[in-house]
């Protein structure tokens, strides 16, 4: 059985569940940010996939990805799965401009975020959601 | 016409060229790091590649992560496109350890990187090679 990780899911509000992937915004209105997790159990690096899995993680990867161009429409989009602090296979997908508060580094360890207000997550859900949607089409 | 970034050039050492990407390794011998480069022009983003090229990407990911698994034994790979600084669509695979120069934070702009020496790139290089070759079979 699939179960998310603690610190994912307290860190993050679900924005949607796609085939293979849930798809969390993480609570950090600094960073455009969000964290696709395979739901399957026991994954922790890339491979664990196998190869149809791993074809449809890269084709949610893009999905997603082309999403948080079109709502955010960033300079440059960074795409990781680290997974240093949280074992769990997850990936991240962060829209990232000049200026922003840890450009050109790195977003991970980076100080300064900020969460969300309660209006402002919801507006942020529901960009995204309606992006979803449309790309999936 | 497909041209290497010349700073990717700069601070690497070519391993192999697999079907779609060439590999690289960071010269930097306090951590194991590849560099995957797609050789196809004008790339930027993941979703750049089309769906099949997005396939074999994520195959030669699986590949390479494999054969730093085996050289290596990490306790964790970093997988990441950032291009923050280096647009050219390229894709890092980092062999972590708990207590490397950069533990558990990333290895981004992280201090401490160190040069191999000529032999010991050569011995980085052939441990790598003979790996790639047997996964590949």
């Amino acid at each position: 059985m699939f179960e998310l990780d603690e610190r994912l899911r307290a860190d993050t509000a679900e924005v949607v569940t796609l085939g293979l992937s849930i798809v969390l915004l993480m609570n950090d209105r600094t960073l455009p940010w969000l964290i696709l997790v395979p739901q399957a159990p026991g994954l922790r690096e890339l491979y664990d996939l196998n190869v149809s899995g791993r074809a449809v993680m890269m084709d949610e990867i893009a999905l997603a990805s082309r999403v948080m161009a079109q709502v955010y429409k960033p300079d440059k989009l960074n795409v990781a799965n680290l997974g240093n602090i949280v074992p769990q296979l997850h990936v991240h997908i962060v829209a990232r401009r000049v200026g922003d508060r840890a450009w050109p580094g790195p977003v991970w360890g980076a100080p300064g975020g900020q969460p969300y207000t309660g209006e402002g997550l919801e507006a942020a859900l529901s960009a995204l959601r309606a992006v979803f949607r449309n790309q999936g089409r």
